[in-house]
C-alpha cells in the first residue's frame, strides 16, 4: 500500500530521548517499510527512517510561547499532505483533530491514532464536531470519556523484538523509569520501595514544566542512599537498568493512555508492577507480567510474590504481544478495511455538511 | 453583503483591556452593520456585537502551554465557518494564515487581514505556500519582508470618531501609552521627556513576557518625580491624559505594523513625535499630525516644535482620514471587488493543486 504517515513536529522521528508518540510512529514506520509498503514519513528534516521523507520542517523545535510558530509547520504539513493526497492510499496521523477539517474532505481516507488523554475540558468541543473520523484508540480505557466518536479499533503499541532484550544480571532494586511529575508516580515508587527495603533506581527525564515540582517535593526524597537518581537514559541503557531490576515500579496517578515503559520492561523479562489505572489492565497480565494494585500497600505486598514470575516467561509475552511487528499488521488490516469501505463517491463534498 | 467577520479566539471582541486587532475587529464589525449589512461574528461568547454572534468558545482565555488546548477553539471556528460557508457572500479571517488551507477550497471568496508582522523566520515557510489567498496589509510597510503574497489592498485602520475626543487641559507632560516592552520604546521615551525637562506619565500593560524587562531594566528608571506610572489604562482615561499631553512619545524600536496609538492620540487632537519605523511614516503626516524623527536627539528637536501644531488641525486629520467608517468603506469595497472576481465554477477543486 502507499501509505503516508503524519507526525508531531514538536520532536524528530524517532525522538532525540524522551517521546513515546514519535518512537511509535518510527517503529510503525519501520516495519511498514519492511513489510514492503511504499511509505512517505511527513515529519521534522532531522528525523531518521526508511521510509521517504517529506521534511515539513528543518529540525524538531519544542513548544514555544508564540502561536503562529508552534502553528505555522502543521499547517504547512496539512497543507503538503492535502496537495498530494491522491499518490496515497492511506493517510495515517498522530497530530490530533489538527487536519480533521481538510482530510475529512478529500478523496483519500484518513485515519487518526490518538495517542493522549481524552478527559479534558476542550475535547468535546472539537471531536464531537468530526464523529466520522475514524479513530484509533491505543487502548480501550483511553476511549471512556468520549465513547461516542469515530472509533474503528484499538491497537495496542508494539517496539522492535531486538531493540531491547534481557542481559544477564543479579536482580537487586527496583526501577522507576520515564518521567518526574505527580501523575508518573515518583513519589509512591519512593514509599514502595522504602517499605520493602529495596533501593530504588529512578531514570527519569524532568521536564521544564515538572521543574518545580521535582526541587520542591521529589529532591528532597532523594537524598541518602535509598534511592539513586540516574537522570534520563536512551535505549542502550535500558537493557541493564531492567534487567537488573526485580521489578520495574508503575504507580501512575492518572489514565495512561497506554505507557510504554511497561513493555520496555517485558522485553528485558522485568515485571512490571503497576497501579491499575489507564490501560494498565490491558498492558499487564497479573501473575504472568507482573501485578497490577491498588495501592502502595498493595504493591508491598505484591513484591513480595516476584518470585513466581518467571522472566523468560515475561520476555516470550512481550514477544508474542507486544512487537512493532503485530502493531504494524493491526494497523494494515484496518488500513485494508478503510480502503474498502472508501466507495467511489464517497468523498464528503465542499458543500455544507454536518448541519 | 451577508459578511462572516472571525476573530480571534484568545480575547474578546472587543477585548477587555489590551488587544489591537479584536478592537479593530470590534470597530469594523460596528460599522458593516451601521451602514447596513448582516454581519455575523466568530468570537468568543463573551463578546459583545451588534452582529450575530456565533459564539465558538465560551469565554476568552490567554495562551496556555498545551498546544491543542490553545488550537481545538481554532480549529472548531474553522470548520463552523466551512459547514455554513455557502451563507455568507465573503468571509473576513483575522487569524493568520489557519483557515487558508480549507477556506481557499470553498466556494466563497474570503480575505485575510494580517494584524502582524511578518519578518519572522517561520513567515515564508507558510504563507508563500499559498501566493493565491488575499491578503490585506494594515500598512505599506508591513508587506515589506513578503512583498509576493496576494496582496489585495493596504487598508489603514481606523476607530469610532466619537470614542475618543478631545477635552479642556493644559498641557503640561509627554504621555507614553501602550506596552512596557523594548520594543515599544519606554527606555527612549523616558531619555527624550528627561531631555526636554518635561514630566513623562506612562499608562502602560506590563504583559507577562515583558515583566523581567520591566523588573530590571524599566522599574528603576520610574523613580523619582520625572515619571509618573499609571499602568494600563481603558478608553474612559484616555481622553483626559492624551488631551493633556504636549505629544504623545512613540519611539519605537520594531516594524509597528499599524500602531493603533497614534490615531487614538490624533483623535484627542494630540500630537504625535515618533521614530520613522514601520507604519509611522503613513500614519503620521510630519508637521501636520505629529514629527516623524530618527532618534532622541531628533525627538527632543522636535518637541521644541510642538507649537507649531495646531491640535484642532490634528483632530480634524483624525476625523478625515482614521475613522471607522472610512475603514468600513475600504473593506466594503475590497469585498465588492472579491465577490465579482469570484466567477462560477472557479472553486478550486480538492483534487492535487499548487504543486
Amino acid at each position: 500500500m502507499r501509505i503516508a504517515q503524519i507526525a508531531p513536529l514538536f520532536e524528530s522521528v524517532p525522538p532525540a530521548r524522551y517521546g513515546g508518540t514519535e518512537r511509535v510512529v518510527h517503529w510503525l514506520t519501520e516495519e511498514l517499510v519492511a513489510m514492503g509498503h511504499e511509505v512517505t514519513l511527513f515529519a521534522t528534516g532531522d528525523s531518521r527512517t526508511s521510509a521517504k521523507l517529506v521534511p515539513v520542517r528543518a529540525t524538531a523545535e519544542r513548544f514555544q510561547r508564540n502561536f503562529e510558530r508552534n502553528n505555522a509547520p502543521y499547517a504547512r504539513m496539512i497543507e503538503l499532505v492535502a496537495r498530494q493526497a491522491d499518490d496515497f492510499d492511506v493517510l495515517h496521523c498522530h497530530i490530533d483533530f489538527h487536519p480533521f477539517s481538510v482530510f475529512s474532505r478529500l478523496r483519500t481516507p484518513f485515519l487518526t491514532t490518538l495517542h493522549g488523554r481524552l478527559d479534558q475540558d476542550w475535547v468535546p468541543s472539537i471531536y464531537r464536531l468530526f464523529p466520522e473520523v475514524p479513530l484509533v484508540s491505543i487502548s480501550d480505557s483511553q476511549r471512556r470519556p468520549e465513547p461516542g466518536l469515530g472509533w474503528a479499533a484499538t491497537i495496542l503499541h508494539g517496539m522492535p523484538e531486538r531493540i531491547l532484550t534481557p542481559v544477564p544480571a543479579h536482580q537487586d532494586y527496583f526501577a522507576f523509569l520515564g518521567r518526574i511529575s505527580p501523575e508518573k508516580g515518583i513519589e509512591p515508587a519512593i514509599r514502595i520501595a522504602a517499605a520493602c527495603g529495596v533501593k530504588l533506581k529512578v531514570a527519569a527525564k524532568i521536564g521544564e514544566e515538572d521543574a518545580p515540582y521535582h526541587e520542591e517535593v521529589v529532591a528532597p526524597l532523594l537524598q541518602g542512599d535509598a534511592v539513586e537518581f540516574i537522570g534520563e537514559i536512551d535505549d542502550g541503557q535500558k537493557p541493564a537498568l531492567l534487567s537488573g531490576a526485580k521489578a520495574l515500579l508503575f504507580p501512575i496517578d492518572w489514565p495512561e493512555p497506554f505507557g510504554l515503559v511497561m513493555i520496555e520492561a517485558m522485553a528485558c523479562g522485568c515485571p512490571v508492577i503497576a497501579f491499575g489505572r489507564g490501560s494498565v489492565p490491558e498492558v499487564i497480565e497479573d501473575g504472568v507480567t507482573g501485578f497490577i494494585v491498588d495501592n502502595v500497600a498493595g504493591a508491598v505486598a505484591a513484591c513480595a510474590r516476584l518470585g513466581e514470575i518467571d522472566r523468560a516467561g515475561v520476555r516470550a509475552r512481550f514477544e508474542q504481544r507486544w512487537t512493532a511487528r503485530r502493531m504494524a499488521r493491526d494497523y494494515v488490516a484496518l488500513y485494508e478495511r478503510l480502503v474498502a469501505a472508501r466507495t467511489p463517491g464517497s468523498r464528503r463534498d465542499f458543500a455544507p455538511v454536518g448541519r
